[in-house]
């Protein structure tokens, strides 16, 4: 397969799947993946622990939502420099969809993002002597179609969050707060969604309970919706400001003289 | 109209409306306010989903500070390079008596930052199915005349902070971390304001749900409370503190050799 | 008096105290401890507006903590460049006992500081349509010694991070995060020494609610304590740490080369 | 014993125990774990102090996990640049497989470490008017090896975090938010592990409640499992990601251009 150098799209190089950069770059997306779902779904599961199946209230909330948000901050960090710090399906198929990754190496990043978040449950399951992963569900009085909207329009702003801190070419300081503003897009949302269809934005962070906890109820909203979202963001980040950016040296909004 | 060049007051250039980058920065400010307003609210929305119409507690009023600490945190982030993060028609009110907005550009700011408030309430409206967006209100005990005053002391506390650390020129490595000091001012406000009035400090985060769920009681509060604070914070940043800095190279203030 | 031009230890020179610099600095003292002592004392206040006299639950003590943590590092950060960021009687003492600080700056820095957390306890007054400041106490159970070391030992690690990362000339790119890291170690504090006394660490954040809420019990606690720590922080950092340092191009103990 | 000049294994320099930057940098880890051992066990008994020996629920463990987390975000802040900022025998362990530390500076370290933990505990104890320290146990439910894969697992992630953050040479602007990173690590996996087997990861802040409040069972556990996950996590990034790292002049992989 071909390549076009300056976008490297499409299909990629014959050699990038035992390129030593993208055999690291896949060993970190599965070592982040692993951390930002073992803290999640383990709060998840802590909180089942405290309270057996009572259901959640504010506080176990802020538990949840804070123990996604520092660990997905973490992960991001320790990534963003090896792999770019996806973490996240969804993200991976917005950098597809803007160009900026080949489907051979979105292709690594999701097996390596999946695995992580299997091995991660497995791991749950041992360590807290069996317990059975929990995962997302659709909430009572909510259609799966809500859902679908509502983790198409977070995941959104997530990946609008990604492009805009740790992509975009002239992103500046922003770079240095970018997992934070990152890992910090997660725990707003969910404090918002959670009760609502558990907030997930991120397919991978769904599926690994969902195969290790055998829990398959309304799964396909938590891969259509952030995928949707994460499509929509990328392009409009990618082909609307990036790409669209008048020269440095004309830039009559930087924040310094507006 | 004419414009003086240096600082760029009154009403704009006459092709400002249509230029691309107005157009960019203004289509930013409408989906930075759109995020913040959609986990700001739909935090609220969560509340009520979890406990029906029972007040909030200490807890309750945690999850829904941080859901507005880190969204407007977010928000503003992903919007300081592109139109300057106001994402609140207060901070723009404050940049406008400054002299560091032409009355086009916080018009068009103003109108996207209104949109971005009124589509995600009516978002938030469909995701949740059908739940009738909150906004704020006076508690009982505290009148309309406290409530202002709030308002104001507040949004002056967040303008002044907006104009520290994101515009003053000389703000140096400050403006690393300017995006999670102005989200985090709100955090703060919050965890105090909250059972008074709910602690807006934003006509647009007020208006927004106001319309969609068609509560106008106390509604002027959330408009001029701000606008006194921002207007203050404003003037004071703009002529006490940056044109009155003496230059540079006689600093004996700076933490490094005070 | 004489001034050393190194350290500029001791009384001052004669026109500090109308010298533009100085006014704007204790100008912005006022303002951040302003901001702070509103958002810490009203949260304490809002705590009350919730529960009445109900005694604290460990959500109260996080929602406390955090709008103390929230608003010092909104509160540091706007005053960092301008003032050196004390928003404390004890850090602005422990920079006297290290010789950065004239006696002349610091009575104008305390005076503006206790300004500032009286009228912010005024506006909480008149805000909360009455309600009596609250401040800091001893709790049942401890004496007023142990109260004493325990805001000396907090107060100690408080001005110890005020030292390392926003004064120490070596500190590099630590001090970008300097406000956070001087806000979340009162944060930190907070949640541990709240239940036992309060965990003040700034004897004007107690004043201000003890003046306007008329509560003088164990007072003295919160000015010696802090006083004391600060007092050994400053000292030891100074002579310890930052006057002991090897020169830079005999450094084995980096974090790049250890 | 002879050292190698370049990574300086073994055994170190004969005359670095008494180095005055050694000295220093003992001194600070001495400080730091003390910082971080008295916010961190005093929070759990201030939660004692307002509830007895009622069991801990959300809002309890969202205040620890954000008091060991703010306070060893500034514990490793104010030591990044004098000892690396440890503040855990784990740390440091993991170093000493990285060959990036001495077995002497590693001793020095773990000396320092533990005896900082030991003051801090007793210091609680006095200053909470004798209340006895309670550390870590495994939860009814739980066996030991279960917790100790867990604090291995959970080390892992920690340790990873301070070679991707604070040791990896090519970290960038990763370094600004070194210390956050390690910090809210920390905290992610108390919300997970708390009810399981406290989430320690650090044999020091298990060893000083231990010792002062006499606490033994399990405590082995809190020992091999960091060590374990700390010895892996070191060697995992010395000899998979850093020395593999390939030259800085071909790197397809940066968020800038992949």
């Amino acid at each position: 397969m071909a390549t076009t150098p300056q976008r490297r799209f499409a299909f990629g190089r014959a050699d990038e799947m035992t390129h030593p950069d993208s055999m690291r770059a896949t060993l970190q997306e599965f070592i982040s993946t692993f951390i930002f779902v073992f803290a999640g779904e383990g709060s998840i599961l802590a909180l089942n622990k405290m309270y057996g199946g009572a259901s959640i209230g504010a506080s176990g909330l802020v538990m949840v939502a804070l123990a996604h948000a520092f660990s997905l901050f973490v992960a991001v960090a320790i990534a963003l420099n090896v792999s770019g710090g996806h973490v996240n399906p969804a993200v991976t198929f917005g950098t597809l969809v803007a160009g900026r990754a080949t489907l051979m190496r979105a292709t690594l990043y999701w097996v390596a993002q999946l695995l992580g978040a299997v091995v991660a449950s497995l791991l749950l399951r041992f360590t807290t002597n069996g317990m059975r992963p929990i995962g997302f569900t659709v909430a009572h009085g909510v259609s799966d179609w809500h859902a679908l909207v509502l983790e198409a329009v977070m995941t959104f702003g997530l990946v609008y969050t990604v492009f805009a801190t740790a992509i975009d070419p002239k992103r500046g300081s922003l770079g240095t707060i970018a997992p934070l503003a990152i890992g910090f897009t997660v725990g707003a949302f969910m404090l918002m969604g959670g009760p609502f269809d558990g907030a997930a934005m991120n397919p991978a962070r769904a599926f690994g309970p969902a195969l290790v906890g055998w829990r398959w109820g309304h799964h396909w909203v938590y891969w259509l919706g952030p995928f949707i979202g994460a499509g929509i963001a990328g392009g409009v980040y990618e082909f609307g400001i990036i790409q669209n950016e008048p020269p440095r040296t004309h830039q009559p909004l930087s924040p310094e003289d507006y």
